[in-house]
């Protein structure tokens, strides 16, 4: 039998990872990397790179990598055109297992942040099992997400005391998400959808890059802070040629007090 | 200046906390302990001191225990009664600190799971900062959140492909908060709330004592395990005297396969 971890890397630095996920790391023969293709994310290989250097050192392991295939941007159905990209990323993967794992060997993958919110992974690996693609058995391994970061960088609770949190993404924001919610987290932005909003009384608590040397964190009042907020996002993208951001949307009830914005660092 | 981190445990055994958070450890003159009264209920300041042991090993540190005074059950509302509990689990910390941690020391609080998700710490410190009843420098050390370690165990995501996710809790999800949801998460239950609300199309992915030699975990459709679960909820807690359970509510969209309920391990 093959084993394969899905191994959560934390948010980014090599100081995120829990020791279960170092002794993951440390079983395992071959990491399979799937490489983002454009200007500045071949930082994201390097993040890889620099936490098994840091976790396992020059050692007997193998590194197979292979260029994650570009996501279809046509304005075709959302889903359609995310469905078809795992299809790819699936096939590319079932390939690189195939050929690369021997049995009695364990695979690893490195996910950002964990491998339960907002990566296709499991989905990907849980489908590959089931059409028998490949005999394999997965073992996930949680992570600190970069949304308890995000809190713990701001010192705030994600919710209001006996309330609710939603986790959504930004497409879903600008489709009115946030309406009837106190405490609205979002991720996979990058394009400052926070400001294309009614903001109402929603305080933002804001950052990027968060975990690694570049992060950034700000917060206030949406109404006040949005508009130079988009601007950081906007000239940080362009500096560093992608952006990972995430924020909290909160509002109401016993909130934490919070300082005027910060996005200079 | 006196530091106090408040370091995330994880979701039990010491192998969950990252190495950020064993630095942090190591940094702490004094732990605060405000221990949970009740059978079973010394478990859980045994798992503190166990985790101290693994990563402090027997050193120059103290700890501070005081019980934690016990929440008021009288049929008042919750949220007031949230208040009256958290002000006096905020005065003895006051008082703690105050009279064990000397200027230039670091103390420390260790957070069952992670700070920013259904903890008073984060909240009570906040306060007693802003109240100017101490003078402290405030660091949040995020961890993995039993959410994660769940979805993990059950190899799942948290949502659907470009979905979201509702954090909520048993009392909310009585109150209907899963209508309209496709992922519903539900924390601080321990009564088999899932059982009592309409099964509709969910599958439920459960687990209680995650992280820890308890674990169990379980899943199928809502409507064709609840009882079962239900059952297995009030056998476990009748057994150790307290239980720590979390549960996941999905339905539609590409879900991924699930095994029929195991719940007896």
């Amino acid at each position: 039998m093959r084993t394969l971890y899905l191994i959560g890397m934390g948010p980014g630095g090599p100081e995120y990872l829990t020791t279960q996920a170092i002794e993951a790391l440390r079983k395992v023969d071959v990491f399979f990397i799937l490489e983002k293709q454009g200007r500045g994310k071949d930082a994201l290989a390097e993040a890889r790179l620099r936490i098994l250097d840091a976790w396992r050192g020059p050692g007997n392991y193998r590194v197979v990598k292979a260029p994650s295939p570009p996501r279809d941007r046509a304005t075709e159905d959302y889903l359609d055109v995310v469905a078809d990209w795992h299809a790819r990323k699936a096939e590319i993967l079932a390939d690189l297992i195939a050929e690369h794992l021997s049995e009695g060997e364990a695979g690893g993958v490195l996910v950002w942040g964990d491998p339960a919110l907002y990566d296709s992974s499991i989905s990907i690996l849980r489908k590959l099992q089931d059409d028998g693609r490949v005999q394999i058995a997965l073992q996930v391994i949680p992570a600190v997400s970069s949304l308890h970061l995000l809190a713990a960088r701001h010192a705030i609770p994600l919710h209001a005391i006996g309330g609710e949190l939603l986790v959504t993404t930004a497409r879903r924001l600008l489709a009115g998400a946030a309406r009837g919610h106190d405490a609205v987290a979002v991720m996979l932005d990058s394009n400052a959808a926070f400001n294309t909003i009614d903001p109402e009384d929603f305080d933002i608590y804001w950052g990027a890059y968060l975990g690694t040397e570049h992060e950034i964190v700000a917060s206030g009042p949406l109404r006040e802070v949005g508009p130079a907020l988009a601007e950081t996002v906007a000239r940080e993208k362009q500096r560093h040629g992608w952006i990972l951001d995430i924020y909290l949307l909160r509002r109401g009830g016993a909130k934490p007090s919070i300082d005027p914005v910060e996005a200079g660092r």
